[in-house]
């Protein structure tokens, strides 16, 4: 197997984009990548393809081969969709890049879309939903932030850690991440909050109130993957893909523990053995913080913090731009960066890619060499992580 | 790349399912292939899921890892879902078989399952219909029975064959795939009917009539992929993948000719060459016969005949069983077997695989040794091609 790069990186800003369609913000962010990747549309031999809910959004199936053709891209290359809930992207540029280790493509266009804001709140809340499972969870009433309510409540009981105090930790998270936001051109949210807006916010899922859950978003992200030899003649600054994991958890039913997605703890081992690396050698994290107390469970299944320990890492300041590291979410995460589902996975790798080349600006994580990408898709059936080290 | 094998099979009839859900449906085809392959869900290193409509159907999103958990496939076996419209199973096995042929996975399930027959006809007419382009062909009040019958009169008038002497040419396609489909007892139908039958239905999009056209269907298939080696010791008459192709062809605007679906005719180049055969190497082929017109038009975009040739096929005789061939949809085709767009592909490369191993019964096509199987998404944005042989 050929060792993988991330050439370009394009992305849009995240937030609100009513006048545009997805495959126009999916083209914005590719060519922005084709041309930082010193290439050309013509030179992308496939396109893996990341949308959730086209169709609700738009009443667009089959929205690939429009992606393509919108780009530019020949006929001869293959283009597809992939939906894995809030993982689609990072699937999709997992696939990509075994591919292209394989030496089946040489250089393929990978990323995903979304206008989950642009559907308004309402259809978006069902269909996000429908991620559930159908016959078990759905009947139940059961939303995404019921699921991590319900996740809160086992971690506080489980490790005795009275609620007012584990609500105290997760606003710190919030904090945390809406302050790197502010540091971040692209995220939705641009302004710092305090624990007590989080604390003082309308209640959305005891025990989540209105600023532990991420926003509706619209936006798209996409990078261009290629063999690292081939990096290194087109680009200053190649960024490996160190290790791969991709697991399925299934439906809620099959977890034994709310607090341990069960799929995240295979994917990493898996992506860390694949790099040869540990949870100490990373420097930058982003990982999947669709609400405060998702940031804390993945941080403890990847192995960061042991179980039960990391809750109070952003109120420690550890987390946290210029802590003790690994700084976690320096984009400002799904939280304050934004949370369009199909084009998350690239965005956290966009970031990452972005941080190990020492281009992140204001937020840069300083002397940063091993980035780490977790995205879970539904309520815990997929999960996929991807290891990025510099070039 | 090492050589890749299809293993078991398995199928759903097709038809109406509506006391099962897509996951279920999927399980039964799904087990069935595993057991076929001498193998336990347990072996399965993967799950290349497809399905269209899932959250129309179902208000289920997110499939894949359900039908991976429904199955019993191990936790570290990632599941992932790919749509590409009518395509959709066909573009999932590709990329399985890739994936195989690399070496990144070494037994791997694939297949996809639909229910757009339980969904009601009003919807599931407006859902396909998705698969259009939202922007410039949508707002036209297209539907794809609509794309076809442009297609029919494009057809005629290019060829000079007046329209009447089309539509029986046409009526006779299904004549042929209705006799074949009489002894399919997977196929949705299973009777004859006569061209007078055909020409006197109720008219759907002129010309096409109802008998010109595929029905909504609910269904599921499943196959087991590995590489030629292993399949070798696990199956008596394991079949090899020798060759495949996939491009995408955009919206039906850069389409300069509707008779010629451009994106097929990259794709069947790309999968002859890589078999190392040409068309007259081929005894059996399914291919996409959503309307009558659909299968000329495939056949000659193909190769088989030449371009305004293949109208008179079936009404001669050649592509029906027992013909001088190559014979066209034994299995009864999308038009009498039946069409859940997610399955579709899946459902074409089982009928393949009993061909080539000479367990079609019926209908089987004696001494075939090569086949093909041709696949179509949306309004020819989509077109995958996977030529099997015997191994």
């Amino acid at each position: 197997m050929r060792e993988v790069a991330i050439l370009g990186t394009g992305m849009t800003r995240f937030g609100i984009w009513e006048k545009k369609t997805n495959t126009e913000l999916f083209a914005e962010a590719a060519l922005d990548a084709i041309a930082a990747s010193g290439l050309e549309p013509r030179d992308m031999q496939a396109l893996f393809f990341g949308n959730c809910l086209g169709d609700f959004e738009e009443g667009q199936l089959h929205m690939a081969p429009f992606a393509h053709s919108a780009i530019g891209l020949p006929v001869s290359a293959p283009a597809q969709r992939f939906e894995s809930a809030c993982a689609t992207a990072t699937v999709a540029i997992r696939q990509a890049a075994l591919l292209v280790a394989a030496g089946v493509y040489d250089v393929v266009l990978a990323g995903g879309t979304e206008k989950a804001n642009s559907m308004g709140t309402p259809l978006a809340t069902r269909t996000f939903a429908m991620a559930c499972h159908a016959q078990t969870e759905t009947p139940t009433g059961l939303t995404f932030p019921g699921v991590f309510a319900m996740a809160a409540h086992t971690y506080s009981s489980k490790y005795n850690i009275p609620l007012p105090e584990l609500k105290r930790d997760m606003a710190e998270v919030a904090v945390k991440n809406h302050f790197h936001g502010a540091k971040n051109p692209k995220a939705q949210f641009q302004k710092e909050i305090t624990a007590e807006m989080v604390l003082g916010g309308f209640m959305v899922a005891d025990p989540l109130q209105l600023l532990d859950c991420c926003p509706f978003s619209d936006g798209a992200a996409a990078v261009v993957i290629t063999d690292m030899k081939r990096a290194k003649e087109l680009v200053a600054k190649p960024v490996a893909i160190a290790g791969t994991g991709q697991a399925s958890g299934g439906p809620l039913a099959k977890q034994k523990d709310l607090t341990v997605v069960r799929a995240r703890v295979e994917t990493s081992r898996a992506a860390f053995a694949q790099a040869g690396l540990t949870p100490a050698d990373v420097d930058v994290i982003e990982l999947h913080d669709c609400f405060t107390i998702a940031e804390i469970l993945a941080l403890e299944a990847i192995g960061f913090y042991g179980f039960g320990e990391a809750h109070g890492a952003a109120a420690r300041g550890e987390t946290r731009l210029g802590g003790k590291g690994p700084v976690v979410n320096p984009s400002g995460g799904l939280k304050a960066k934004g949370h369009p589902i199909g084009a998350t996975g690239a965005a956290q790798i966009v970031e990452i890619v972005e941080q190990l080349r020492e281009e992140a600006g204001a937020r840069q994580v300083q002397g940063a060499k091993v980035g780490y990408v977790d995205t879970l898709g539904g309520d815990f059936g997929t999960v996929c992580n991807i290891i990025l080290r510099r070039g």
